[in-house]
Protein backbone atom coordinates (compact mmCIF):
# COMPACT_ATOMS: atom_id res chain seq x y z
CA UNK A 1 0.00 0.00 0.00
CA UNK A 2 1.41 3.25 -0.64
CA UNK A 3 1.05 6.79 0.54
CA UNK A 4 0.77 8.89 -1.93
CA UNK A 5 -2.88 10.32 -2.71
CA UNK A 6 -4.46 12.56 -4.87
CA UNK A 7 -7.02 14.38 -3.44
CA UNK A 8 -9.76 16.18 -5.85
CA UNK A 9 -13.01 18.00 -5.40
CA UNK A 10 -16.07 17.90 -8.43
CA UNK A 11 -19.64 19.16 -8.13
CA UNK A 12 -22.18 16.50 -9.90
CA UNK A 13 -23.54 18.32 -12.91
CA UNK A 14 -27.72 18.01 -14.23
CA UNK A 15 -25.93 15.85 -17.59
CA UNK A 16 -23.81 13.42 -15.03
CA UNK A 17 -27.40 12.26 -13.66
CA UNK A 18 -30.03 9.90 -14.91
CA UNK A 19 -33.87 10.07 -14.67
CA UNK A 20 -33.66 8.84 -11.20
CA UNK A 21 -31.77 11.73 -10.70
CA UNK A 22 -28.48 10.13 -9.62
CA UNK A 23 -25.16 9.82 -11.08
CA UNK A 24 -25.30 7.57 -14.05
CA UNK A 25 -22.85 4.64 -13.22
CA UNK A 26 -20.61 4.92 -15.97
CA UNK A 27 -19.84 8.60 -14.99
CA UNK A 28 -18.05 7.41 -11.72
CA UNK A 29 -15.77 5.07 -14.23
CA UNK A 30 -14.65 8.69 -16.09
CA UNK A 31 -14.02 10.09 -12.58
CA UNK A 32 -11.62 7.40 -11.18
CA UNK A 33 -9.66 7.10 -15.07
CA UNK A 34 -9.43 11.14 -14.97
CA UNK A 35 -8.42 10.64 -11.28
CA UNK A 36 -5.77 7.89 -11.95
CA UNK A 37 -4.20 10.26 -14.63
CA UNK A 38 -4.29 13.06 -12.07
CA UNK A 39 -2.36 10.72 -9.54
CA UNK A 40 0.23 10.06 -12.04
CA UNK A 41 0.90 13.37 -13.01
CA UNK A 42 1.22 14.68 -9.53
CA UNK A 43 3.13 11.27 -8.33
CA UNK A 44 6.06 11.80 -10.57
CA UNK A 45 5.69 15.91 -11.99
CA UNK A 46 4.91 15.20 -15.29
CA UNK A 47 1.84 16.05 -17.19
CA UNK A 48 -0.61 13.50 -17.70
CA UNK A 49 -0.04 14.26 -21.77
CA UNK A 50 3.59 14.04 -21.88
CA UNK A 51 3.35 10.80 -19.70
CA UNK A 52 3.76 8.21 -22.63
CA UNK A 53 7.12 10.06 -24.13
CA UNK A 54 8.92 11.14 -20.34
CA UNK A 55 8.43 6.68 -19.77
CA UNK A 56 8.44 5.33 -23.28
CA UNK A 57 5.42 4.08 -22.61
CA UNK A 58 1.76 3.66 -24.87
CA UNK A 59 0.02 4.42 -21.25
CA UNK A 60 -1.18 2.75 -18.17
CA UNK A 61 -3.67 0.53 -20.13
CA UNK A 62 -6.64 -0.81 -17.64
CA UNK A 63 -7.20 -4.32 -17.47
CA UNK A 64 -9.90 -4.40 -14.52
CA UNK A 65 -12.69 -1.65 -13.19
CA UNK A 66 -14.53 -2.41 -10.35
CA UNK A 67 -16.85 0.19 -8.51
CA UNK A 68 -18.86 -0.39 -5.44
CA UNK A 69 -22.28 1.86 -4.66
CA UNK A 70 -22.43 2.34 -1.38
CA UNK A 71 -25.47 5.29 -1.62
CA UNK A 72 -26.62 7.68 -4.33
CA UNK A 73 -24.98 10.81 -5.36
CA UNK A 74 -27.10 13.34 -6.46
CA UNK A 75 -27.05 16.20 -8.57
CA UNK A 76 -25.15 19.35 -6.99
CA UNK A 77 -23.58 17.09 -4.38
CA UNK A 78 -20.05 18.14 -3.59
CA UNK A 79 -18.11 14.91 -3.82
CA UNK A 80 -14.09 14.55 -3.22
CA UNK A 81 -12.13 11.51 -4.73
CA UNK A 82 -9.40 10.12 -2.90
CA UNK A 83 -6.96 8.17 -4.68
CA UNK A 84 -3.70 6.09 -4.94
CA UNK A 85 -1.81 3.33 -5.98
CA UNK A 86 -3.00 0.26 -3.55
CA UNK A 87 -0.07 -2.35 -5.10
CA UNK A 88 2.66 -2.42 -7.27
CA UNK A 89 3.24 -5.59 -8.61
CA UNK A 90 6.29 -6.40 -11.30
CA UNK A 91 4.78 -5.12 -14.65
CA UNK A 92 0.83 -4.18 -12.91
CA UNK A 93 -0.30 -2.05 -9.86
CA UNK A 94 -3.74 -1.20 -9.03
CA UNK A 95 -5.32 2.33 -7.67
CA UNK A 96 -8.45 2.22 -5.27
CA UNK A 97 -10.85 5.70 -5.77
CA UNK A 98 -12.59 6.53 -2.35
CA UNK A 99 -15.29 8.78 -3.44
CA UNK A 100 -17.26 10.62 -0.78
CA UNK A 101 -20.09 13.40 -0.04
CA UNK A 102 -19.84 15.07 3.20
CA UNK A 103 -17.02 12.86 4.07
CA UNK A 104 -19.41 9.56 3.97
CA UNK A 105 -17.98 6.95 2.09
CA UNK A 106 -20.76 6.62 -1.61
CA UNK A 107 -18.83 5.23 -4.02
CA UNK A 108 -15.63 2.30 -3.52
CA UNK A 109 -13.77 2.10 -7.06
CA UNK A 110 -10.67 -0.18 -8.39
CA UNK A 111 -8.71 -0.39 -11.50
CA UNK A 112 -5.88 -3.01 -12.42
CA UNK A 113 -3.91 -1.70 -14.63
CA UNK A 114 -0.64 -2.23 -16.83
CA UNK A 115 2.94 -0.68 -17.45
CA UNK A 116 2.31 -1.14 -21.47
CA UNK A 117 4.87 -1.03 -23.95
CA UNK A 118 5.15 -1.04 -27.54
CA UNK A 119 6.16 -4.84 -28.41
CA UNK A 120 9.92 -4.07 -30.03
CA UNK A 121 9.79 -6.96 -32.53
CA UNK A 122 6.14 -5.65 -33.29
CA UNK A 123 5.65 -2.02 -33.11
CA UNK A 124 1.44 -2.90 -34.10
CA UNK A 125 1.78 -5.02 -30.68
CA UNK A 126 1.66 -3.71 -27.18
CA UNK A 127 3.16 -5.71 -24.30
CA UNK A 128 3.68 -5.37 -20.09
CA UNK A 129 6.96 -4.11 -19.08
CA UNK A 130 8.19 -4.07 -15.97
CA UNK A 131 7.62 -0.75 -13.75
CA UNK A 132 10.93 1.40 -13.41
CA UNK A 133 11.60 1.14 -9.83
CA UNK A 134 11.73 5.54 -9.79
CA UNK A 135 8.46 5.47 -10.64
CA UNK A 136 7.09 3.02 -7.91
CA UNK A 137 9.72 5.58 -5.67
CA UNK A 138 7.51 8.49 -5.86
CA UNK A 139 4.16 6.92 -4.45
CA UNK A 140 5.70 6.19 -1.15
CA UNK B 1 -27.45 -19.54 -13.64
CA UNK B 2 -30.36 -18.60 -15.22
CA UNK B 3 -30.91 -19.52 -19.56
CA UNK B 4 -32.31 -16.60 -20.72
CA UNK B 5 -29.80 -14.77 -22.82
CA UNK B 6 -29.94 -11.58 -24.13
CA UNK B 7 -28.48 -10.67 -27.59
CA UNK B 8 -27.77 -7.84 -29.08
CA UNK B 9 -24.78 -6.25 -31.81
CA UNK B 10 -23.25 -3.02 -32.01
CA UNK B 11 -20.73 -1.30 -33.98
CA UNK B 12 -18.34 0.80 -31.89
CA UNK B 13 -18.58 4.16 -33.05
CA UNK B 14 -15.78 7.31 -33.15
CA UNK B 15 -16.66 8.74 -30.44
CA UNK B 16 -16.84 6.11 -28.20
CA UNK B 17 -13.11 5.55 -28.49
CA UNK B 18 -10.06 7.40 -26.86
CA UNK B 19 -6.94 8.77 -27.74
CA UNK B 20 -5.67 5.03 -28.47
CA UNK B 21 -8.18 4.22 -30.57
CA UNK B 22 -9.84 2.38 -28.43
CA UNK B 23 -13.19 2.61 -26.49
CA UNK B 24 -12.86 4.62 -23.50
CA UNK B 25 -13.61 1.95 -20.63
CA UNK B 26 -16.82 3.71 -19.22
CA UNK B 27 -18.61 3.03 -22.33
CA UNK B 28 -18.45 -0.40 -21.75
CA UNK B 29 -20.65 0.45 -18.46
CA UNK B 30 -22.57 2.61 -20.75
CA UNK B 31 -23.51 -0.83 -22.82
CA UNK B 32 -23.84 -2.72 -20.32
CA UNK B 33 -26.35 -1.04 -18.34
CA UNK B 34 -28.65 -0.72 -21.08
CA UNK B 35 -28.00 -4.14 -21.95
CA UNK B 36 -29.44 -4.91 -18.62
CA UNK B 37 -32.74 -2.48 -19.40
CA UNK B 38 -33.48 -4.89 -22.78
CA UNK B 39 -32.89 -8.18 -21.00
CA UNK B 40 -35.57 -7.31 -18.30
CA UNK B 41 -37.67 -5.67 -21.31
CA UNK B 42 -37.24 -8.96 -23.52
CA UNK B 43 -37.59 -11.41 -20.30
CA UNK B 44 -40.57 -9.67 -18.63
CA UNK B 45 -42.28 -8.50 -22.16
CA UNK B 46 -42.55 -5.20 -20.63
CA UNK B 47 -40.90 -2.16 -21.95
CA UNK B 48 -38.49 -0.91 -20.17
CA UNK B 49 -39.67 2.53 -19.35
CA UNK B 50 -42.91 0.67 -17.94
CA UNK B 51 -41.07 -1.54 -15.61
CA UNK B 52 -40.81 0.16 -12.74
CA UNK B 53 -44.62 0.92 -12.91
CA UNK B 54 -45.71 -2.37 -13.88
CA UNK B 55 -43.76 -4.02 -11.21
CA UNK B 56 -44.18 -1.43 -8.53
CA UNK B 57 -40.44 -0.82 -8.06
CA UNK B 58 -38.21 2.17 -8.27
CA UNK B 59 -35.70 0.31 -10.52
CA UNK B 60 -33.59 -2.52 -10.79
CA UNK B 61 -30.38 -0.26 -8.60
CA UNK B 62 -27.17 -0.99 -9.45
CA UNK B 63 -25.03 -1.51 -6.34
CA UNK B 64 -21.46 -3.32 -7.93
CA UNK B 65 -20.03 -2.98 -11.44
CA UNK B 66 -16.98 -5.01 -12.52
CA UNK B 67 -15.39 -5.05 -16.15
CA UNK B 68 -12.29 -7.37 -17.23
CA UNK B 69 -11.15 -5.83 -20.28
CA UNK B 70 -9.33 -8.62 -22.10
CA UNK B 71 -8.46 -7.23 -25.64
CA UNK B 72 -8.73 -3.96 -27.02
CA UNK B 73 -12.29 -3.04 -29.05
CA UNK B 74 -11.67 -0.41 -31.79
CA UNK B 75 -13.36 2.21 -33.99
CA UNK B 76 -15.84 0.52 -36.53
CA UNK B 77 -15.38 -3.20 -34.70
CA UNK B 78 -18.34 -5.17 -35.05
CA UNK B 79 -19.23 -6.47 -31.32
CA UNK B 80 -21.51 -8.45 -29.96
CA UNK B 81 -23.20 -8.10 -26.21
CA UNK B 82 -24.81 -11.52 -24.46
CA UNK B 83 -26.33 -10.98 -21.24
CA UNK B 84 -27.93 -13.37 -18.65
CA UNK B 85 -28.94 -13.30 -15.04
CA UNK B 86 -26.46 -15.48 -13.48
CA UNK B 87 -27.84 -15.68 -10.31
CA UNK B 88 -31.27 -14.50 -8.23
CA UNK B 89 -31.09 -14.16 -4.38
CA UNK B 90 -34.09 -12.77 -2.45
CA UNK B 91 -34.06 -9.05 -3.36
CA UNK B 92 -31.05 -9.17 -5.76
CA UNK B 93 -29.22 -10.26 -8.33
CA UNK B 94 -26.68 -10.33 -10.55
CA UNK B 95 -26.15 -10.09 -14.44
CA UNK B 96 -23.03 -11.01 -16.53
CA UNK B 97 -22.29 -9.52 -19.95
CA UNK B 98 -19.96 -11.27 -22.40
CA UNK B 99 -18.60 -9.06 -25.27
CA UNK B 100 -17.08 -10.59 -28.01
CA UNK B 101 -15.58 -9.06 -31.42
CA UNK B 102 -15.39 -11.94 -34.24
CA UNK B 103 -17.08 -14.52 -31.97
CA UNK B 104 -13.65 -13.64 -29.27
CA UNK B 105 -14.26 -12.25 -26.00
CA UNK B 106 -13.11 -8.97 -25.54
CA UNK B 107 -14.43 -7.63 -22.15
CA UNK B 108 -16.22 -9.75 -19.59
CA UNK B 109 -18.72 -7.55 -17.23
CA UNK B 110 -20.72 -8.06 -14.04
CA UNK B 111 -23.60 -6.15 -12.13
CA UNK B 112 -25.11 -6.91 -9.29
CA UNK B 113 -28.25 -4.69 -8.78
CA UNK B 114 -31.33 -5.04 -5.69
CA UNK B 115 -35.32 -5.04 -6.34
CA UNK B 116 -35.83 -1.48 -5.40
CA UNK B 117 -38.81 0.22 -3.72
CA UNK B 118 -40.00 3.11 -2.45
CA UNK B 119 -39.84 2.83 1.71
CA UNK B 120 -43.70 2.98 2.25
CA UNK B 121 -43.02 4.86 6.10
CA UNK B 122 -40.82 7.12 4.06
CA UNK B 123 -41.29 8.01 0.13
CA UNK B 124 -38.06 9.97 0.00
CA UNK B 125 -36.00 6.66 1.05
CA UNK B 126 -35.55 3.71 -1.29
CA UNK B 127 -35.27 -0.23 0.17
CA UNK B 128 -35.07 -3.71 -1.23
CA UNK B 129 -37.65 -5.72 -1.91
CA UNK B 130 -38.00 -9.94 -2.50
CA UNK B 131 -38.13 -10.54 -6.12
CA UNK B 132 -41.67 -11.65 -7.37
CA UNK B 133 -41.47 -15.35 -8.24
CA UNK B 134 -42.81 -14.82 -11.73
CA UNK B 135 -40.48 -12.36 -12.58
CA UNK B 136 -37.54 -15.19 -11.77
CA UNK B 137 -39.70 -17.59 -13.66
CA UNK B 138 -39.30 -15.68 -16.69
CA UNK B 139 -35.73 -16.11 -16.89
CA UNK B 140 -35.76 -19.85 -16.96
CA UNK C 1 -26.34 42.42 -23.25
CA UNK C 2 -26.28 41.58 -19.88
CA UNK C 3 -22.73 42.10 -18.08
CA UNK C 4 -22.44 39.40 -15.90
CA UNK C 5 -19.92 36.78 -16.75
CA UNK C 6 -19.01 33.21 -14.91
CA UNK C 7 -15.62 32.27 -16.23
CA UNK C 8 -14.89 28.54 -14.98
CA UNK C 9 -10.97 26.55 -15.73
CA UNK C 10 -11.40 22.75 -16.48
CA UNK C 11 -8.30 20.67 -18.24
CA UNK C 12 -8.97 18.35 -21.02
CA UNK C 13 -9.17 14.86 -19.78
CA UNK C 14 -8.10 11.42 -21.56
CA UNK C 15 -11.81 10.56 -21.36
CA UNK C 16 -13.14 13.64 -23.55
CA UNK C 17 -10.79 13.33 -26.46
CA UNK C 18 -11.41 11.50 -29.63
CA UNK C 19 -9.03 8.89 -31.80
CA UNK C 20 -7.92 12.30 -33.27
CA UNK C 21 -6.38 13.39 -30.32
CA UNK C 22 -8.83 16.44 -29.90
CA UNK C 23 -12.20 16.81 -27.79
CA UNK C 24 -15.13 14.70 -29.08
CA UNK C 25 -17.19 17.22 -30.29
CA UNK C 26 -20.27 16.46 -28.04
CA UNK C 27 -18.05 17.31 -24.63
CA UNK C 28 -18.23 21.19 -25.54
CA UNK C 29 -22.08 20.55 -24.93
CA UNK C 30 -21.32 19.28 -21.79
CA UNK C 31 -19.65 22.12 -20.37
CA UNK C 32 -21.48 24.69 -21.72
CA UNK C 33 -24.76 22.97 -20.42
CA UNK C 34 -22.77 22.81 -16.74
CA UNK C 35 -21.91 26.55 -17.63
CA UNK C 36 -25.21 27.35 -18.01
CA UNK C 37 -26.16 25.92 -14.63
CA UNK C 38 -23.54 27.37 -13.01
CA UNK C 39 -23.77 30.96 -14.38
CA UNK C 40 -27.60 31.14 -12.78
CA UNK C 41 -26.59 29.69 -9.62
CA UNK C 42 -23.42 32.40 -9.28
CA UNK C 43 -26.23 35.47 -10.97
CA UNK C 44 -28.93 34.30 -8.63
CA UNK C 45 -27.57 32.84 -5.49
CA UNK C 46 -29.27 29.57 -5.43
CA UNK C 47 -27.99 26.03 -5.95
CA UNK C 48 -28.48 24.92 -9.32
CA UNK C 49 -30.51 21.80 -7.50
CA UNK C 50 -32.64 24.92 -5.98
CA UNK C 51 -33.20 26.61 -8.85
CA UNK C 52 -36.41 25.07 -9.73
CA UNK C 53 -38.05 25.06 -6.67
CA UNK C 54 -36.52 28.65 -5.59
CA UNK C 55 -38.21 30.61 -8.65
CA UNK C 56 -41.14 28.00 -9.38
CA UNK C 57 -40.38 26.13 -12.77
CA UNK C 58 -39.67 23.22 -14.31
CA UNK C 59 -36.32 24.35 -15.37
CA UNK C 60 -33.97 26.41 -18.09
CA UNK C 61 -35.52 24.47 -21.11
CA UNK C 62 -32.59 24.29 -23.94
CA UNK C 63 -34.27 25.39 -27.32
CA UNK C 64 -31.30 25.60 -29.29
CA UNK C 65 -27.44 24.94 -29.27
CA UNK C 66 -24.42 25.79 -31.54
CA UNK C 67 -21.38 25.57 -31.22
CA UNK C 68 -18.12 27.10 -33.80
CA UNK C 69 -15.11 25.19 -33.57
CA UNK C 70 -12.22 27.36 -34.11
CA UNK C 71 -9.39 25.55 -33.24
CA UNK C 72 -8.74 21.68 -31.82
CA UNK C 73 -8.47 21.72 -28.32
CA UNK C 74 -5.99 18.40 -27.39
CA UNK C 75 -5.24 16.31 -23.99
CA UNK C 76 -4.15 18.31 -21.10
CA UNK C 77 -5.41 21.52 -22.52
CA UNK C 78 -6.42 24.00 -19.31
CA UNK C 79 -9.17 25.81 -20.74
CA UNK C 80 -11.20 28.43 -19.73
CA UNK C 81 -14.80 29.15 -20.20
CA UNK C 82 -16.81 32.35 -20.44
CA UNK C 83 -20.27 32.33 -20.22
CA UNK C 84 -22.84 35.01 -20.30
CA UNK C 85 -26.48 36.21 -21.43
CA UNK C 86 -26.22 37.78 -24.65
CA UNK C 87 -29.79 38.35 -24.63
CA UNK C 88 -33.20 38.67 -22.51
CA UNK C 89 -36.35 38.43 -24.01
CA UNK C 90 -39.87 37.82 -22.37
CA UNK C 91 -39.71 34.25 -21.78
CA UNK C 92 -36.17 33.23 -23.18
CA UNK C 93 -32.82 34.25 -23.35
CA UNK C 94 -29.57 33.44 -25.44
CA UNK C 95 -26.15 32.67 -23.46
CA UNK C 96 -23.12 32.44 -24.92
CA UNK C 97 -20.00 30.40 -24.41
CA UNK C 98 -16.33 31.23 -24.90
CA UNK C 99 -14.06 28.66 -24.59
CA UNK C 100 -10.63 29.40 -25.20
CA UNK C 101 -7.09 28.01 -24.74
CA UNK C 102 -4.08 29.93 -23.11
CA UNK C 103 -6.21 33.44 -23.84
CA UNK C 104 -6.70 32.18 -27.57
CA UNK C 105 -10.70 31.62 -28.95
CA UNK C 106 -10.69 28.00 -29.48
CA UNK C 107 -14.90 27.41 -29.14
CA UNK C 108 -17.96 29.35 -29.53
CA UNK C 109 -21.03 28.28 -28.26
CA UNK C 110 -24.41 29.66 -27.81
CA UNK C 111 -27.47 28.27 -26.89
CA UNK C 112 -31.39 29.81 -26.50
CA UNK C 113 -33.06 28.72 -23.50
CA UNK C 114 -36.55 29.61 -22.55
CA UNK C 115 -38.00 30.59 -18.67
CA UNK C 116 -40.03 26.83 -18.47
CA UNK C 117 -42.88 26.29 -15.96
CA UNK C 118 -45.67 23.56 -15.44
CA UNK C 119 -48.89 24.15 -17.34
CA UNK C 120 -51.17 24.97 -14.41
CA UNK C 121 -54.32 23.33 -16.00
CA UNK C 122 -52.01 19.95 -17.34
CA UNK C 123 -49.19 19.14 -14.86
CA UNK C 124 -48.02 16.58 -17.42
CA UNK C 125 -46.95 19.78 -20.00
CA UNK C 126 -44.53 22.44 -20.08
CA UNK C 127 -44.61 25.50 -21.21
CA UNK C 128 -42.68 29.10 -20.78
CA UNK C 129 -43.62 31.99 -18.74
CA UNK C 130 -42.42 35.45 -18.52
CA UNK C 131 -38.76 35.74 -16.66
CA UNK C 132 -39.27 37.90 -14.13
CA UNK C 133 -37.78 41.05 -13.65
CA UNK C 134 -35.53 40.77 -10.64
CA UNK C 135 -34.10 37.80 -11.93
CA UNK C 136 -33.04 39.41 -15.44
CA UNK C 137 -31.83 42.40 -12.94
CA UNK C 138 -29.61 40.20 -11.14
CA UNK C 139 -27.46 39.46 -14.30
CA UNK C 140 -26.28 43.29 -15.14
CA UNK D 1 -28.49 19.60 -51.94
CA UNK D 2 -28.16 15.90 -52.39
CA UNK D 3 -30.66 13.26 -52.21
CA UNK D 4 -28.54 10.54 -50.69
CA UNK D 5 -30.20 9.72 -47.26
CA UNK D 6 -28.67 7.46 -44.03
CA UNK D 7 -31.95 6.43 -42.25
CA UNK D 8 -31.71 4.74 -38.99
CA UNK D 9 -33.48 3.91 -36.04
CA UNK D 10 -32.39 3.97 -32.30
CA UNK D 11 -34.10 3.57 -29.21
CA UNK D 12 -33.78 5.77 -26.20
CA UNK D 13 -31.20 4.22 -23.05
CA UNK D 14 -32.01 5.39 -19.82
CA UNK D 15 -28.52 6.54 -19.68
CA UNK D 16 -28.90 8.97 -22.26
CA UNK D 17 -31.90 10.65 -20.49
CA UNK D 18 -31.27 13.34 -17.53
CA UNK D 19 -33.60 14.63 -14.21
CA UNK D 20 -36.22 15.79 -16.17
CA UNK D 21 -36.29 12.17 -17.84
CA UNK D 22 -35.32 13.75 -21.63
CA UNK D 23 -31.98 13.32 -23.55
CA UNK D 24 -29.64 15.57 -22.66
CA UNK D 25 -28.75 17.47 -25.53
CA UNK D 26 -24.92 16.16 -26.23
CA UNK D 27 -26.24 13.25 -26.97
CA UNK D 28 -27.82 14.43 -30.08
CA UNK D 29 -24.48 15.28 -30.88
CA UNK D 30 -23.17 12.29 -30.55
CA UNK D 31 -26.28 10.52 -32.55
CA UNK D 32 -25.48 13.30 -35.61
CA UNK D 33 -21.71 12.72 -34.92
CA UNK D 34 -22.27 8.80 -35.64
CA UNK D 35 -24.93 9.50 -38.54
CA UNK D 36 -22.53 11.32 -40.51
CA UNK D 37 -19.76 9.05 -40.15
CA UNK D 38 -22.84 6.16 -41.82
CA UNK D 39 -23.74 8.41 -44.33
CA UNK D 40 -20.24 8.76 -45.66
CA UNK D 41 -19.24 5.00 -44.96
CA UNK D 42 -23.05 4.29 -47.14
CA UNK D 43 -22.26 6.47 -50.05
CA UNK D 44 -18.65 6.02 -50.29
CA UNK D 45 -19.15 2.36 -49.79
CA UNK D 46 -15.92 1.85 -47.50
CA UNK D 47 -16.03 1.20 -43.91
CA UNK D 48 -16.23 4.39 -41.33
CA UNK D 49 -12.26 3.01 -40.14
CA UNK D 50 -10.95 2.99 -43.69
CA UNK D 51 -12.20 6.07 -44.41
CA UNK D 52 -9.10 8.42 -44.04
CA UNK D 53 -6.98 5.83 -45.24
CA UNK D 54 -9.01 5.44 -48.44
CA UNK D 55 -8.97 8.98 -49.27
CA UNK D 56 -5.86 10.14 -47.78
CA UNK D 57 -7.47 12.51 -45.49
CA UNK D 58 -7.20 13.07 -41.66
CA UNK D 59 -10.95 12.96 -41.72
CA UNK D 60 -14.23 15.25 -42.18
CA UNK D 61 -13.32 17.53 -39.54
CA UNK D 62 -16.87 19.28 -37.71
CA UNK D 63 -16.43 23.39 -37.36
CA UNK D 64 -19.85 23.95 -36.99
CA UNK D 65 -22.55 21.72 -35.18
CA UNK D 66 -26.15 23.05 -34.20
CA UNK D 67 -29.02 21.53 -32.98
CA UNK D 68 -32.98 22.83 -32.54
CA UNK D 69 -34.91 20.79 -29.90
CA UNK D 70 -38.02 20.74 -30.92
CA UNK D 71 -39.94 18.59 -28.46
CA UNK D 72 -38.40 16.33 -26.04
CA UNK D 73 -37.23 13.09 -26.54
CA UNK D 74 -37.64 10.59 -23.47
CA UNK D 75 -36.15 7.51 -22.21
CA UNK D 76 -37.38 4.41 -24.15
CA UNK D 77 -38.92 6.57 -27.26
CA UNK D 78 -37.78 4.97 -30.63
CA UNK D 79 -36.20 7.61 -32.93
CA UNK D 80 -35.74 7.72 -36.24
CA UNK D 81 -32.61 10.32 -37.38
CA UNK D 82 -32.42 10.56 -41.38
CA UNK D 83 -29.24 12.77 -42.47
CA UNK D 84 -28.00 13.62 -45.60
CA UNK D 85 -25.35 16.37 -47.36
CA UNK D 86 -27.47 19.59 -47.91
CA UNK D 87 -24.68 21.19 -49.70
CA UNK D 88 -20.89 20.19 -50.50
CA UNK D 89 -18.75 23.40 -51.86
CA UNK D 90 -15.15 23.22 -52.81
CA UNK D 91 -13.55 22.10 -49.44
CA UNK D 92 -16.37 21.80 -47.34
CA UNK D 93 -20.10 20.37 -46.83
CA UNK D 94 -23.30 20.83 -44.80
CA UNK D 95 -24.86 17.38 -43.27
CA UNK D 96 -28.80 17.69 -41.68
CA UNK D 97 -30.22 15.48 -39.18
CA UNK D 98 -33.64 14.97 -39.02
CA UNK D 99 -34.55 13.29 -35.35
CA UNK D 100 -38.17 12.05 -35.67
CA UNK D 101 -40.17 10.42 -32.74
CA UNK D 102 -43.28 8.33 -34.42
CA UNK D 103 -42.67 10.36 -37.55
CA UNK D 104 -43.23 14.02 -35.89
CA UNK D 105 -40.00 15.89 -35.99
CA UNK D 106 -38.26 15.93 -32.76
CA UNK D 107 -34.72 17.27 -33.20
CA UNK D 108 -33.29 18.78 -35.88
CA UNK D 109 -29.49 18.97 -36.21
CA UNK D 110 -26.78 20.31 -38.61
CA UNK D 111 -23.34 19.99 -38.89
CA UNK D 112 -20.60 21.85 -41.37
CA UNK D 113 -17.72 19.74 -41.93
CA UNK D 114 -14.50 20.18 -43.78
CA UNK D 115 -12.01 17.65 -46.17
CA UNK D 116 -9.44 17.52 -43.93
CA UNK D 117 -5.86 16.93 -45.06
CA UNK D 118 -2.35 16.37 -43.91
CA UNK D 119 0.14 19.96 -44.51
CA UNK D 120 2.23 18.49 -47.08
CA UNK D 121 4.66 21.01 -45.58
CA UNK D 122 3.98 20.13 -42.17
CA UNK D 123 2.70 17.24 -40.89
CA UNK D 124 1.92 18.18 -37.44
CA UNK D 125 -0.49 20.74 -39.43
CA UNK D 126 -3.76 19.92 -40.98
CA UNK D 127 -5.48 22.31 -43.73
CA UNK D 128 -8.87 21.69 -46.26
CA UNK D 129 -8.55 19.91 -49.56
CA UNK D 130 -11.15 20.36 -52.53
CA UNK D 131 -13.23 17.66 -52.16
CA UNK D 132 -12.94 14.80 -54.66
CA UNK D 133 -15.74 14.77 -57.39
CA UNK D 134 -15.91 11.13 -57.47
CA UNK D 135 -17.22 11.52 -53.75
CA UNK D 136 -19.27 14.21 -54.30
CA UNK D 137 -20.88 11.89 -57.31
CA UNK D 138 -21.69 9.17 -54.92
CA UNK D 139 -23.82 10.97 -52.88
CA UNK D 140 -26.61 11.91 -55.61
Amino acid sequence: MTTFTLRRQLTIEWGHCDPAGIVFNPRFFEFFDASSWLLFEAALSVKAQDLATTFDIVGIALVDARANFLKPVKFGDAVEIASRVSEFRRSSFDVEHRLSVNGAPAVEGSESRVWAVRDPGDPDKIKTAPIPAEVIARFT
